[in-house]
């Protein structure tokens, strides 16, 4: 699962240096379908990692709103505060984890229970599909995404 | 691992049902980004999971050209068929699997050489990417997508 989530994060990274080549005034803009906008969807995959994660080590998380990340070096240092947070926790997983319970309550306030397995191959699942939308919004604006391969990123090199 | 390929098959085979809702003219419209249609990405992925798992079975993938699948029986019937043939691989994965070597040939004719475990993971990152795709389509033609949703499917039910 570790390999998963490293890959996401270099895409994560690439995406925002990405950003640093567009306008603000594309980077906010409101789109069909997804979060709405590129931005706020980059926003949207670093808080949801964030929120489940800390769920998952027991902690509250310290969440900024929206507007004191919409631009693309605070929404970077957002991530980097996120990614210091939760990543020891994911280097750290292993199989004796995965079925451990998490009581959550959600929008409508009703406990619901799931297992630690399940979340993070939530997270894991959400960050793509979104990184997905991302792609096909570069292509309207006419711009090359990045490429979702996690083949060849030196992943699996010793 | 596996739980993320189930995760997956649902929600592919949830589009197949969304996609008995859209007329044939959608379903083929040539769109910005991704595979450029919604039935081309859904074969596309079909496809490339099938190829690069019978690859890992060191078996020669039968594919017929998109044209033979494109309406959505014929795509269920094709999908159903790679499942078939690729499923039992991905049930019987275990860790001793991970750092066995395949090599494969590029579109440039070039040799690489990849671990399967880095194969098995691009092929899921590969599916759940263009599925996000789908779901920004789903909404520019102003029908709700299928849910990314990886909670909440039973997954991890007892």
């Amino acid at each position: 699962m570790l390999k998963l989530f490293e890959y996401y994060w270099q895409v994560r990274k690439d995406w925002f240096d990405w950003c640093d080549l567009v306008t603000e005034k594309e980077l906010l803009k409101k789109r069909s379908g997804g979060q709405g906008s590129i931005l706020y969807t980059l926003f949207h995959i670093v808080d949801v990692e964030y929120s489940w994660i800390s769920d998952l080590q027991g902690k509250k998380p310290q969440k900024p709103p929206f507007e004191d990340c919409a631009h693309v070096q605070k929404l970077r240092d957002f991530s980097a505060r996120c990614h210091a947070e939760i990543s020891p926790f994911i280097y750290a997983w292993n199989s004796g984890m995965e079925t451990r319970n998490l009581s959550d309550q959600n929008e409508t306030g009703e406990w619901e229970s799931f297992k630690y397995g399940e979340i993070m191959r939530h997270v894991l699942a959400h960050e793509i599909h979104h990184i997905g939308q991302l792609s096909v919004w570069s292509r309207e604006i006419g711009k090359q995404p990045i490429t979702a391969n996690l083949i060849r990123r030196g992943l699996f090199d010793i």
